[in-house]
C-alpha cells in the first residue's frame, strides 16, 4: 500500500495544505519577521481574568464543563452572544444562534450544508484562504468576483449570478481578509437587491467588525435583511482569544438547525470550558473596554507599518490603508509573482502570504501580497518591511 | 422564503437529528430517569485537579492557551498519547497522530477523506448512530453487517465485500456501541484478511478499550495491521471528560495528512487550553489509576443493572452481558417496536434509546434498545430497570 491516493475521495484530493497555516510551522523559527499570520496580539489576552475564570468553573461546576453538551452551544453563552449582536442589528425575529468550534467551523458547515458538488459560488477575489479550502472540498465551482476599492465590484458580481446558477455569495464586508478592504454602504444594499434578485444566500463572515480604528461603522449586511437570507458568521478570535476557538452562526431558523445537525456528526458540540470561559468573561468584564485597547493598538501598528512601507517601499507597488481589523493588502506591478518576492523575502527571514493563497486558482502567480501588524512589536516591523523593501527595489527594479 | 429546504445541499437533506442528543433535552428535566445516554459518571471528573491544572496554564503560559496553535495538535500532548497508545500496539512506523475535537471529528474527517458519494461502506449493524450520520453526511451506500456474539458476522461480511466495491469498513471491535459486545481474536484477524483480500480500509473506533471490568484484552485491529489500512480513532471521553472534546487519529501518514488539511478547512485547530490540561493531567496524574476506578465503577453498575434485568424483565426478552465499556443491548421478540416501547416508558419518566437508532435504515423499527449505566445512582438504575420492566410486561404481553 505504498500509494494510498487511490483510497481519497474525490472532493479530499485536490486539497492542499494552507500556505499560511505552514508558515505557522516557519514562524516556530524565532529569527523569522512573521507578518504572515493573522493572529491578535497575544498581549491583549486577559490571561489573568481567564486563568481565575477557569480554576473557579472547574472548582464550582466541573460536570458542567467536563460532560457532554448539547450541540447548539452553552446556553449562557448563547444568550450573552445574541445581546451583543443584536446592538449591531445581526440578530431577528425567526433566527437561531448555534455556538461554533471557531467561525471555521460555521463557515464549514453552512457551505456543507447547502452547496453541492459543481454549484456556483461567488467569493470575493482575493478572499480568505479557510473559505475557499472549506468550499473546495465540498468541490463547488468557485467563482471569484473582483474586489475594488469599496468591496466587491458590483457589475462583475451582477455578471456571475445572470450566468451561473449561484447559490452562495460568501464576502467579509468589513476590513476584508486579505485585503483591509471595507465594502460601501451602496455596494452592502446593492449586494443584497442581487441576491433577492438572483434568489442566492449570502454568507458574511465578520471577524474583524469589532476591530474599527478609523472612519465610522458601516451596518453589517445582515442587520439590512429582510428575507432571511443571509447567514451571519462572528468569532471570538480576535476579540479574545483564537486559541480558545469560539464562533458562532446566526441565520433564519431552518439554516441554524441544518447546521446543528452537521456539527452533531461533526463534532458532537464545542468544547465546554471555553464556552463557559467566554461567558463568564462577558458576564464580569467590560469586553467593549478591552476591544477598545485592540482598536488602539491595531490602528497604531497599522499606521506605524504604513508609515515604514511609505519609507522603504519602491513607488512601484501600491497598498491598502486600512480603517481596522489586521491587514494590509499590497499590489506589485503586474506579472510580478509574489511567491518570487516572498521566496527572497524568506532568506532575508521575513514572511508574508504570497496572493495566490487567497486566489480560485492558488496555483497561479498572484502579483500582490498579504501583511499582517497586530503580532510583531514595532522595531520588527520596522525591520521587516525595510528588508521586503529592499527585496522589492531588488527584483522589481 | 418560507421554505429553505430548497436551497439545502443533497448530502444534508436526509439528516436528522440523532434521537440520542434529542433525548439530552429530555434529560434535562430532573425527574426522568435516563438510561439513554452514553456519558461517563460525572463523579468521576477530577474536577479540582483540571481547576489547577487550567489556572496554572492560564496564569504562567497565556499566548500558549490562547494564542493560534497548529491543525495536528499541541506537540506534548501528541507525544503522550502516542506513548499510550504506543502500549497497545496501535501506533507503528509510518504512523502519524492528528488531535480532533472529539472521536466524532476523526470519523466525521476520514469519512470525508475517503467516501465518496454512492460508495458503499460497511457497518455493523447496529452501530453508533454519530458515525451513520456523518457517513450519510457525505452521501456513503451504508452495508450494514449483522452482528454476533463475537462480532461482525464475517460471511456476511465477505458477502459484503464481494458483492460491493467497498472502500472503508467501520468497526467498533470492544464493548461495541450499542451491543456492547467485543469482537473476538479471530474474527479481528478474519477481518484483516478479507480488508486485504478485499483491498478495503477499515476504521477502528476505539472509545471504550479502556474499560474493561471482566474478561482479558484482546489487541486492537490496528496492532495486527501489517499493511498501513487501519485507521484508529481514540478519545478522552470516556476515560478524562467528553465535555474537553479531544479525540485523536492515528494512521498511515498519508491519511493522517490529508484529515489535517481537512481539519484545516473545518475548526483550523481543537481548543488549546483543554489541548494542555489533558497534556498536564497525564504528565501530573496516574491516569491509568483513574481508569481503574472507572472500570471498577462500570463493572459494579453493570453487574447491578443486569441483577435488576434479571429480576424485573420478562423472559421474552434477552440481552446482552458487556465485559465493559457503557452499554447494555436488549432484544425483544421480533416484531416488537422499541419506539413504542419508548414511548410508553417514557410515560413512566424513565428514557432509553430505542433500536432504529443504530440501524442504517433508521425509519425501520428495530425490536431491541440500548441501556446505558454508568450515570445513574443505583437506586434510579432499579427504578429504571423495574419501570421498564413493567411496561415490556404489558407490551409484550
Amino acid at each position: 500500500m505504498n500509494n494510498n491516493e487511490r483510497y481519497f475521495s474525490e472532493r479530499s484530493k485536490p486539497l492542499k495544505a494552507s500556505a499560511i497555516r505552514e508558515m505557522f510551522k516557519l514562524m516556530a523559527d524565532p529569527a523569522v519577521i512573521s507578518l504572515a499570520g493573522g493572529s491578535p496580539a497575544p498581549e491583549l489576552f486577559p490571561g489573568e481574568e481567564l486563568s481565575k475564570i477557569a480554576g473557579k468553573i472547574l472548582m464550582t461546576n466541573p460536570t458542567g464543563a467536563l460532560q457532554y453538551g448539547t450541540t447548539d452551544g452553552y446556553k449562557p453563552l448563547k444568550e450573552l452572544v445574541a445581546e451583543r449582536v443584536r446592538k449591531i442589528g445581526s440578530i431577528k425575529e425567526g433566527d437561531k444562534l448555534i455556538i461554533t468550534t471557531g467561525a471555521q467551523q460555521g463557515i464549514d458547515l453552512a457551505a456543507k450544508a447547502l452547496v453541492n458538488e459543481g454549484e456556483p459560488v461567488v467569493v470575493e477575489a482575493p478572499t480568505f484562504v479557510g473559505t475557499l479550502n472549506s468550499l473546495r472540498s465540498y468541490q463547488a465551482k468557485l467563482i471569484g468576483v473582483k474586489m475594488d476599492d469599496d468591496g466587491m465590484n458590483m457589475e462583475a458580481l451582477e455578471e456571475a449570478l445572470k450566468n451561473n446558477n449561484v447559490k452562495l455569495i460568501y464576502t467579509i464586508p468589513t476590513f476584508q481578509n486579505p485585503s483591509g478592504i471595507t465594502m460601501s454602504l451602496e455596494k452592502r444594499k446593492k449586494l443584497l437587491a442581487l441576491a433577492e434578485q438572483y434568489d442566492a444566500v449570502i454568507l458574511e463572515d465578520n471577524p474583524y467588525g469589532d476591530l474599527r480604528f478609523a472612519g465610522t461603522d458601516i451596518p453589517t449586511v445582515k442587520s439590512m435583511d429582510t428575507s432571511g437570507r443571509v447567514i451571519y458568521v462572528g468569532t471570538f478570535s480576535k476579540i479574545l482569544s483564537p486559541g480558545m476557538r469560539i464562533g458562532y452562526v446566526i441565520a433564519n431558523a431552518d439554516f441554524v438547525d441544518k447546521i446543528e445537525v452537521l456539527k452533531q456528526a461533526n463534532d458532537v458540540h464545542t468544547p465546554l470550558l471555553t464556552q463557559m470561559m467566554a461567558a463568564e468573561f462577558l458576564k464580569k468584564y467590560d469586553i467593549d473596554q478591552y476591544i477598545e485597547k485592540s482598536r488602539k493598538l491595531y490602528g497604531e501598528k497599522c499606521a506605524f507599518m504604513l508609515e515604514c512601507m511609505d519609507k522603504y517601499f519602491p513607488n512601484t507597488v501600491s497598498y491598502t490603508r486600512p480603517q481596522g481589523g489586521l491587514f494590509i493588502m499590497c499590489t506589485m506591478p503586474e506579472g510580478t509573482d509574489s511567491n518570487k518576492i516572498l521566496a527572497e523575502c524568506l532568506k532575508e527571514k521575513v514572511a508574508f502570504v504570497a496572493g495566490n493563497s487567497f486566489e480560485v486558482d492558488a496555483d497561479k502567480p498572484a502579483n500582490y501580497f498579504r501583511l499582517n501588524y497586530s503580532t510583531m512589536p514595532n522595531e520588527k516591523i520596522e525591520q521587516g518591511i525595510k528588508a521586503i523593501g529592499k527585496v522589492l527595489k531588488e527584483q522589481l527594479g
